[in-house]
């Protein structure tokens, strides 16, 4: 973290504003060869015109080929090393589910399941047991009582909850219970080192409680515990560059990251694109950094919806106007990753980014979109990059040397 | 080697097919200011409509600057960092001669030299001694014997041979005997570290019988050694990417290095590209990744010979269909260096390569050039990070993260 370093040293403080908008899974592909992406297809006249002064480029979030989850993909845009900095499947659990988790919590993710007389495991998802009767069954669970140990149990959908334990000397180095396939027993939590041993006999513990509280419960008369992880320790924006930093955004996990990198998360009044405008309007006197998070593309990227990813793109692009009032000092459009939905799913092609400052050297191209930024002058470029590039832009680098 | 680890820990099977077509020293320059390069002058369709459905981009072997040699352009195209993973002077002229070097074998570049009767040398080349005799001389090395040492000695070219020493306990720490001028006594061997005393005495004593051996021969009336390396042990493609494997490659540095990397090297019934692209076809089935290697192209441009080189490669694009008949899933056409005529040697000039896939996002530029390619959407990339990006492409890396 050399180069993170010497950043840290010339951080100097300024008054000046900086606006990151992340639309989840921007990047695409298009339907047809020789066609459109879903950026190129959505008519954005404001983003268009944005990126005529703005300087463009691709950014790769964790490396070339690499296809990264929002967890990561967040990480390198807010600047951290998203390989170095790794956000375990349980810690990620419980913030998806916007539970406060400390620096000493040991999160993991849970599934109900179905097993047999023997313990042997029939369903590893407990028939994707319904919600409401998910969530009763976590109430029982939650009135598991471990001497010195406090657990919490979070319902997420169906057969998934979020499970912590919170408690003096506890350590994640823990083996997952789930054998992840059916007929085979549920594991032992046993622990990878001696300073966990702790935690695996209090995780132990309580399953062997969960166990009898759900023995008549069937479908879903059993559970299982992988990924055990606490959150990584990263230093904060405060930390690091001095950015008094705020993250307007609706779901958990996002929310979670954000908080994770020592930002204020904010509450949107309700959960429209358009809220998490309003929201940055109202607060735009009390941060200097804004963080705002737009879900839709990445959910219809996904789901392989191309003409609903083009629509939320031409919502946020008709919102931007709003943004561009606050006159913001330095703002950056970007994605966590991409999601093309001609792929359904997360991918690894470079995701295209505009940042607009008053001294970029912009670059002239009158287009937001994937083929536009690859002839930016930002090139391909490191997803951790973009926030030195924006922080020079925000005036809040000193000179290096003399 | 951080990032290698995560692609190694992500990495999924698949039934994907990727082919790496490598014409060797690809990268040429204009033979005048303003013209075109080899690759632009040449007639290539089958590769312009190739590149018109390919991501472009320009490879820098080993960073900025550095002009590489085959061995380190090579690694650096399957996937290795040359600098990490270096294969030493001798180990390369073995690999060269197609010896198949084992593990604990030390290697060395051996020359043919002339002394006077105070073995001082006269001539590093022992007057460029023509092939046929010094083929004759190598045959008498070939009866040295020392205690539990193999020696195995294979002529080169002229005054060139490469020297293998087999036996337990053997190290490379092993100074040169050649004081690289005239006029100067030849060094012995020294070990240039404790383990590698017993290589030491070994060598020395087989020097010792050689001069007994070539001392009425002159001018080839001795030897000298330099270069001592043993082969770096690589992981090989089937442990970094679960990648069944095949080489067709006719020299044999080319067929060395692929060796090295685990690959299968494949023999074509000929010596010809077409009879390159022939076993291509035989051996589809039996592999998913296929190394294809031209020599022409380098051949010309290191001769100087630009018209030539361009022929090379219409030979190749003449060939291109029969490739793309195939349907492989991923191809990558690109050179382990650049050889521009106009210099008669490789060169640092980074080096045009498409790759095309299924879901790549082609940069819609119907031409396969070095201008063409600086203006592609992968912009200049290591090499090393071609292997990564083909592989998401071919759907073998899973997300990193959630």
């Amino acid at each position: 973290m050399k180069s993170t370093k010497l950043l840290q040293k010339l951080i100097i403080p300024a008054t000046t504003k900086i606006v990151l908008l992340i639309l989840d899974g921007l990047g695409g592909l298009p339907l047809e060869p020789g066609g459109k992406t879903e950026l190129e297809t959505a008519h954005t006249p404001n983003l268009d015109r944005l990126a005529e002064q703005s300087a463009l480029g691709l950014t790769q979030p964790a490396g070339p080929g690499i296809t990264v989850g929002s967890g990561p993909g967040h990480l390198a845009i807010f600047g951290y090393d998203p390989v170095e900095y790794e956000i375990g499947r349980g810690a990620l659990e419980a913030l998806g589910v916007d539970f406060e988790l400390g620096p000493d919590d040991v999160a993991a993710r849970g599934n109900f399941c179905s097993v047999d007389e023997n313990s042997i495991i029939t369903d590893r998802r407990a028939g994707r047991v319904p919600s409401a009767k998910a969530r009763e069954l976590v109430e029982l669970l939650n009135t598991i009582k471990v001497d010195g140990i406090e657990f919490f149990v979070e319902h997420v959908k169906e057969h998934r909850f979020a499970f912590v334990m919170r408690g003096e000397g506890l350590n994640d180095a823990l083996s997952d219970t789930d054998p992840l396939r059916v007929e085979a027993p549920i594991l032992k939590v046993r622990a990878m080192k001696h300073e966990a041993e702790k935690a695996a006999r209090a995780a132990n513990q309580f399953i062997e409680q969960a166990r009898c509280l759900l023995a008549d419960k069937h479908p879903a008369n059993m559970i299982t515990l992988r990924g055990f992880a606490k959150l990584p320790t990263l230093p904060t924006f405060q930390e690091l560059y001095k950015l008094n930093a705020a993250a307007i955004a609706i779901n958990g996990m996002y929310r979670g990251v954000a908080r994770l990198a020592g930002m204020e998360v904010l509450d949107a009044s309700g959960d429209t694109i358009a809220d998490e405008f309003a929201k940055l309007e109202e607060c735009w006197h009390d941060f200097d950094f804004f963080y705002l998070h737009v879900k839709k593309t990445d959910t219809f990227g996904e789901a392989g919806d191309f003409e609903g990813k083009v629509r939320a793109i031409e919502e946020v692009d008709a919102l931007m106007p709003r943004l561009i009032a606050l006159k913001p000092d330095v703002v950056i459009v970007t994605g966590d990753h991409s999601s093309p939905a001609v792929l359904k799913s997360h991918s690894w092609h470079p995701v295209p980014m505009l940042m607009y400052a008053n001294h970029v050297r912009a670059d002239g191209i009158p287009e937001f979109g994937e083929r536009a930024c690859a002839r930016g002058s930002l090139g391909i470029l490191p997803a951790k990059h973009i926030l030195p590039i924006a922080l020079a832009n925000a005036g809040r680098i000193s000179k290096y040397g003399a």
